[in-house]
């Protein structure tokens, strides 16, 4: 792209820009957007973000994302705290949260182990899982984790951490995606689904 | 989406979202990868934003975005000032001036003439276009129009609000899109495509 004639605006698009999956057109929209509206909004807009970044603080129970020292979740007594699910992220949470079908606790990792990341057990919340497992002894743990080499390997790693444990520990079941077609599942989804069969319900 | 779990966080999901083409989804994608970032950094884009909205302003000749009093291209004795291309918007200058096959000045509407929209003439740069069009009296007048109703419809009031003008009056070329399959075309195009046909040069 060529020069911008503005280096104020140069510079929100070079920020913009940075954010993932925004691309420098798609910045240069968003700026031009911005700059349509009133000076008051745009103040609200960025004290939005710092205000974010000044505000959020983690729970010291599941670190999930919180105004308070503990989240909602965790304070919920209606919830079950004898099942933790620990998810690589806030965004899983939110997921599974969004499905109605949990009534348990989180435990948020973080991230999953990486090594091409750099990203190793010591990065993550699995420390803090371990000492919470012995402390709390809920009776499931479910590994959440993405069906990905790092989040497999994270699962071990963890699974192997925790031993041993009188916890049963679970992993979300893998298979063919709702609406999928059969023949255009990989052969590890369908040799997985296979291997996983359960009795038919209606 | 279910509720999140911090009205921080939140704010700024909401702000982020407010942009053009970015969902909820994509808005807490955004403010989560924020919020893993420094304090400095965070605050190094919000400055941009509002610093974007304090800085730029724009070409008194043009209206282009600038951060002088006029533009880069109006204050640029190189460029031809006896053309000028009529644009819609500053992403339009930015594409123009990408394709390098451009060396006139611009005047930029601020938009086109949309009465869902209600947007009329007196919203939209026509009368200085006029003004300026009266006093530099340029050889040749480029109507840059999206091939839209409400860009045809501004096209054509502005041909008339010119009127009488000793300069030609132009319009950007309308055809098949370079590596497009002519059957693919609409109609409209492709009939137009055939009416403007021109001599074969190699």
């Amino acid at each position: 792209m060529t020069d911008i004639p503005s280096q104020h605006l140069e510079r929100a698009v070079r920020e913009l820009s940075r954010l993932p999956g925004i691309g420098r057109k798609t910045a240069m929209r968003l700026a031009l957007h911005l700059l349509r509206r009133d000076r008051k909004e745009i103040q609200a807009f960025a004290d939005s973000i710092v205000g974010m970044a000044d505000g959020v603080r983690y729970c010291h129970v599941c670190h999930n994302i919180s105004d308070q020292d503990t989240c909602p979740i965790c304070a919920n007594p209606a919830r079950d705290h004898t099942t933790v699910c620990v998810v690589e992220t806030v965004e899983d949470v939110i997921a599974i949260e969004a499905t109605n079908q949990y009534r348990g606790v989180y435990h948020v990792l973080g991230g999953v182990i990486s090594p091409i990341d750099a990203v190793g057990p010591q990065d993550l919340e699995i420390q803090s899982l371990v000492e919470r497992v012995a402390a709390e002894v809920p009776q499931e743990i479910i590994l959440a984790l993405s069906p990905t080499m790092e989040g497999d390997t994270t699962a071990y790693y963890i699974y192997r951490k925790l031993q041993p444990t009188p916890a049963r520990i679970t992993t979300i079941a893998r298979g063919i995606a709702q609406n999928d077609q059969l023949h255009y599942a990989d052969e590890l989804t369908l040799g997985r689904s296979i291997l996983d069969r359960h009795p038919f319900t209606i």
